[in-house]
Order: structure tokens, then sequence, then C-alpha cells
């Protein structure tokens, strides 16, 4: 029986109302969110700067049997496994902190040059659970709050509210954030009774606002951290993807004080699908090991350890890298810099300077943003979609109301520079046809 | 560096104490278990009938193989996805509801006789992660509470206390959950300003009581729901490892009035390592879809949509076996069949009538509870661990305080039944040892 036929169904009065359910439900931004879905599930032939996916050519079902028994082999020679040991690494229940910890750690030493414990790393159900953990832990009561730059990543939000954790709003620039900013945010908020607990923050190609934070900027927000009693919440899913002038040292190599938990994700360099991403989190607990230990207590009463099938395809894949995921995705890397550069040159072919059209110019990631002389809302979208065929992400989305009425994302991950090229095209007359209204 | 190290290095007071951590990390029942998990790790050559954890005999790698070609052939055969596609469905982030939904609705028709639209399926990282997003839809304040058995899974008390929802316990006997208990239960919730959301059952071999509720319990329950307005959350994780007498009618396919989510996991029919579980959460929402939908919204908050990867790897065994788990997981059936008469027999012929021991019969499951003339606690579990090299469950970690004192769970799945002999020659020996001392 489908949806509509069971609503149709002679038992009419159905036994609940959203108005039964949880807050988090009918929060304006989730609403925004699944009309977004609806407007870009309506239009399919739509040019979308809209989905913020990784880039797709490069999927190989082939790959994926590989790095399965690549996983199994490294179980039995490398870890000494026998086979019936194997066997159950991959199909019973196993460590709630994960099976590929070893892996995670030497790719964060390959890349990153981090040195970190494989017990102070926990693999959960893509960075989305961590986010979520990482917030059950620090949310005690109404008195918690964190702090996050506006814009800000809308799964960041979604974590928050399912944990009911208040987010206190930090503007970002072209910078990303400002600590003094963050420092005046946590000061605030302590002067109101609360206890801002953590700062969220992706300084490396910021999703949606494409920010890259400067060296100076990271080592003082590591001194506002220590000096306001705050965890740094580092989220760092793009920096790998940066405009081929190399990458920034992330705060958690920077970190003296143990003031960072580090957010990784093999969403992006590897792929969705697996769902694996992990935190790193070595603070210590007085009397109860490290925090990553007290994560994976509460992971253990919200998804148990995460799937073991795709720890080991994760797993498979690091070591056919050398445990270098920026070797893994050197492609896609290639690509979103080819994308990046075809959208900015775009951008600047079709809107001159006095044409009321600016944008941002991020030095990597997947995402910039235009500013547009007009109410960028759902309604501009949804006339973008109809009458122009191009799909984007209104700004308002990642501002919970405060900010972005006249910017959008363009999303130029999963596009062709050809594709770019008739999007922008599509985009100008939107902006001309809007321009003219006001 | 090591936890130990860490520990000991120059910064040596820690930032943060669990008092700065969520109270559920410091629940006693969470404790016990980690104290458990413990003592199981510090006596590796205990015989353990601790562990709930599936038989893992038939385990099989080259299988996992095969089940993701069957289900990538699934694809493009029987829902006509080009190669592309089907790439994008193992790789891609993906519809949050899940990508095996039709299988799991034959699945559910061919071993259950239900009848469920695809629509009304969610997929989740196992049956955990749908008990969190269930409580989660339903705790809007501390007035919304949950009914349970006592005892109860602690899988479910683990996302009550994550989600701050109050259990409130019935007891449970061998017939499993008295409807008219509950009823009082729910009245006295009531008339104390509280909303009773939901009852949360197992109604085939609870974990840990091992009950089974009658034909005519099922259809009571069913009425009492009705009248007092509650949802029943029925579990349904073992009714296949029935004893050869067949299986009970499931509550969600006596209901009538769509008061049963039903609850399925793949954890014990297949394997754990998947992390495959799923919720039929058909009921109507007004002008919302089907609770399902509402419980994918939650979803895309807490971790998106399920591993693509682990979904295939299911989705390729359903289809293996003609959408029969029934089917798929009769060589295990045979085994706890075995398993549990080996420990009937066994537990009659060590413990005669006067020994003041006694214990339940289950009809099926993989457990049994066993009562004892002796405070069956922690201290009882590391005597008998280092002594006489057994292991076992003190089911009060099951009661929240409130019973079992005197008892202990006996799993089988993993033994042998000789395994089970020389466990329970050892049991024998605490048994005597500690009745000596009353």
């Amino acid at each position: 029986m489908s949806a509509a036929a069971l609503l149709e169904a002679p038992r009419a009065t159905p036994l609940l109302t959203t108005a039964d359910l949880h807050a988090s439900l009918t929060d304006p931004a989730l609403t925004s969110m699944t009309l977004l879905n609806e407007i870009t599930g309506d239009y399919p032939d739509a040019v979308s700067f809209a989905a913020g996916r990784p880039y797709e050519g490069y999927y190989d079902t082939e790959a994926l049997h590989r790095h399965l028994r690549l996983f199994t082999r490294y179980a039995e020679q490398e870890r000494g496994l026998c086979e019936e040991q194997v066997r159950r690494t991959l199909f019973q229940y196993g460590p709630t902190k994960g099976i590929i910890n070893e892996l995670v750690v030497r790719q964060l030493q390959t890349d990153e040059g981090l040195t970190a414990d494989p017990e102070a790393v926990l693999v959960t159900t893509g960075c989305q659970e961590a986010m979520v953990l990482l917030l059950r832990a620090l949310r005690r009561d109404e008195r918690d709050v964190v702090l996050a730059a506006a814009p800000t990543y809308v799964g960041f939000t979604g974590a928050a509210r399912l944990t009911e954790t208040a987010v206190h709003l930090v503007p970002e620039g072209p910078g990303g954030l400002d600590p003094d900013d963050v420092a005046r945010r946590a000061a605030a908020a302590r002067a109101d009774g609360l206890n801002p607990r953590a700062c969220y923050v992706i300084p490396d190609f910021s999703n949606p606002g494409g920010s890259r934070m400067s060296l100076a900027d990271r080592k003082r927000l590591l001194r506002v951290a220590e000096e306001h009693d705050l965890l740094l919440i580092e989220d760092n899913p793009y920096s790998m993807f940066h405009d081929g002038q190399g990458r920034m040292p992330t705060l958690k190599s920077l970190d003296t004080a143990g003031r960072v938990v580090y957010l990784g994700s093999f969403a992006k360099t590897a792929y969705p699908g697996a769902r694996i991403g992990y935190v790193v989190a070595d603070q210590p607990i007085a009397r109860n090991g490290l925090l990553a230990d007290q994560l994976a207590k509460l992971k253990s009463m919200l998804t148990l350890n995460t799937s073991a099938i795709a720890q080991a395809a994760i797993g498979g894949l690091l070591l056919e890298n050398d445990c270098s995921m920026e070797r893994a995705c050197a492609r896609e890397a290639v690509v979103y810099r080819r994308n990046l550069r075809a959208l900015l040159d775009g951008l600047a072919a079709r809107f001159p300077q006095d044409s009321g059209v600016s944008w941002n110019v991020p030095a990597g990631g997947l995402f910039a943003v235009v500013t547009v002389p007009f109410a960028a809302d759902d309604e501009a979208l949804e006339e973008s979609a109809r009458r122009f065929g191009v799909l984007w992400t209104p700004m308002y989305h990642f501002y919970a109301g405060t900010g972005g009425l006249r910017q959008l994302r363009l999303s130029y991950s999963v596009l062709t520079p050809h594709d770019i090229a008739t999007g922008l095209d599509r985009l100008a007359g939107l902006v001309q046809a809007r321009a003219g209204r006001g």
C-alpha cells in the first residue's frame, strides 16, 4: 500500500501530527532544506549548482572488491590474524572505536604530519555521527552552548538540533572566523550565565562560505580557546582540494594545549557510500582515559560499532594508497581545481563590475558564494529552476535567519566545465529578470 | 603516544572530568557494563556465557563478494539501472530511507506475512539507531516517557539515556509483558501528568528474559495500546530462532489500528558487521507523510543515509536467499536449538530440585536465565571468572536496580555443546562455593 493510499484508508484520522514529535522536525531550517530537495527533485534536467556531492567519475565497483581483499590480506599479514579472526573482524560485533584506527593514524601522519594515538581515534558512521557524539557529550543541560561560524554547515546545525544544543553564531569573513569575535562571543555567553563549551570551525574552505583561515588567525584562535576554556571542533573535509598552492597546517597540528578535537571524513576524499568518518579526541578525562573513550561509550548507545564491512572497504583504499588520501583523491582534486577556475572565469565573463553581482574567490573546496541584487529566497530558486533551468542553494539556509538573503551557494563538484558555462548562462538570465524587478 | 603516556605528560591536569560531560556517561548501568567488559577481557580463557553474539561458524568472506555482485546485478537487471547509476548507488550519497527497502519488504512478506510499503521502511545503522530515532521523535520534553519490560534490553536503555527519555518499567513474566500491567503503568504515568508515548516490547524470546507472549496476550496488548494511546515498539531480532515448534504472529501482523512500529535487525539473522537494521513506521502523520518520513529527517541529522556498501552486502544476501531470512539463517537456528537443549539438559543434570538453583525454559532465542541462592553481583562474577573460569551476565544490569539480584543470564549462541558442559561444571563449582556462604 502506498503512502497516498494509507492516507486515504478508512482510518482517516492520523494518530500523530508533527506537534506530537520532537521540535527539530518543525525547525524552519529543516523545512527549507526539505523544500530545496523537492525543488531539486522536480527539475531533474536543470543544471544543478545545488548538490554538495563529490565528483563521481572515478567510482569503480571492482575497486571495492580489491579494497576488501587488500584489507583482509593486511589483517592476516600485518596484524597476524588467522582466517577465522579475519572473518570475525568483518562479520561479528567489533570494537566500538573501530578496526581501521591504525590506518587512520598512518594517514594523519602521512597527509597532515599529525601524530595520533590509535586509542584517541574513534571511527564513526560518517563525520555526522562524530558531531552528534561530541555535542551529546558536551551538552549536559541548556546552559551548555557552542559557537559556530555564520554561515554554518547544515550538518552541524542538524547535530545541534538533535542534541538540543544552542549554537551561538560568530560572523565569518573571507578569512574565516575572527578569533577576537570568537572571544567576544564566548565572553558574552559566559556573562549570560551560559557555558560556552566549544567552537565549531572549518578552517580550510568552509562550507558554505569557502573561507580559509590564515596561519596567524589559526594560532590566535588556539590562544582564544585556551583563554576562554573552549574546545575547538576542527572539521576538515576539504583541505585536500586546494588551488594547487598547497595546504595550511591544521589547527590540530598547531595545538599544544589539547584544545582541538579533529573531525575527519572519507566522504569527499574516498566516497560517501561507505559512511566512514572519524574523530581524534585525545583530551585526557580525569581517571577515565581519553575523550575518545567517552565518545565511544556514547556511540555504544547510538549505533554500536561502525560497519566493519564499510571500514574494511575504506581500510583497503587507504592501503592501496600508502595511507595517503591526498594521493587517493589526486584526480578529483584536479577536477575541482579545473571547475573552480571555470566557475570564476565564467562569472567574470558574464557579470561586469557594475552588474551588482559579486562573488568570493575561494582558494579551494567545493563551493563559491555569489551575491546578487535581489532576494535569493526559495521563491527565486523556484523561478530559477522553472524558467531558467538552473539550481543553486539559498545562502540564508546557513545563517539561521540572520543573513545571506541576497546570496547563493554554487557547488561545482559534480559538473563539467560545459555544464558550468550553461548553468552560468542560465543564472545570468535569472539575474537579468530579477534585477530588473529589484 | 599511548593513553597512559598522555596522562603522565607535562600537561598533567586534564581539561575535562566526566562531570563536564553528559550524565549518561556516569549512569551506573553503563559503568556496570563497562566493568563486565573489563572482566570479560581480563579472562580470555574462561568459558563465556556472557557474550550476546551470534554464532560465527558460517561466516564466509567469499560470500561477501558474491552478495555485493548479486546486488549490483539486481540493480542493473531488476531495477534497470545503467552501470553509472549502479556505481552512484554504491558510492555516492543516497536516499536517507535506504536502497534495499524493496528487498526488506519482500522479506517481511516472505518470512512474516507482512505487507509493507517500501516508503514506510527506513533502513538504519543497525536496529540501535532505529531506537534512538524513535525515542528522539517521541521525546519532546521531560513529560514524554516510554514503558518497557523489566528486565530490559540494554540497547533500549542506552537509547533512552542518550535521548534523556524516562523509561517506566513493567515487570515481565515467563509469558512476557502482562497487558493489564502495561495499562496500569500507562494510566499511572498519565495520572502523574506525564505522556506515556510508547511501550517497547520483544514479544519473541526477549533479551534477557527469554519470554514469549501468547497470541491472546498479543491481541490484548494491541487493545491496551489503543485504549491508552500508546505506540508499541516491537523489536524482533530472535523470532527465527524458535525451538522447532514454529513462530507466533508478530504484533505488527495483528495490528489493525496502526499502533505498532516494527524494528528489524539483520545482526542475528545475517551478521552484525554490516550494521544494518530497519524500522517499519507506517503511521500517517497529519499532512506530513508517514512516521518513517519524519524518522528519516531525524536520521539526516544523525548519520545521513545508511552505508550503501553495507546495505548492498545485505541486499545480496537477501537476493541469494529469495528474500527469506528464515532460509538464510536456517543453519544458525539449528545450532541455537541444539545449544539450548544442551544447556537445559546440562542444568537439569547438575542442579537437582533442592539445589536452590532454578531456570526458565525459553522456547527459543539466545538466552536463558538462572536463579541462584546468592547475590549474582559484579563481585560474584569476578570470583566466577578468576576461580572457576566461567563468565555470565549479572541480571541486575537489566533491571535498573529494581530486581534480578540473584539471577544471571546465560548466552549459549557462540558455544559448542562441549563448551556448555564445561561451563556448567564450572558454574556448579561457583554455586557450591557461594551457596555455602549464603
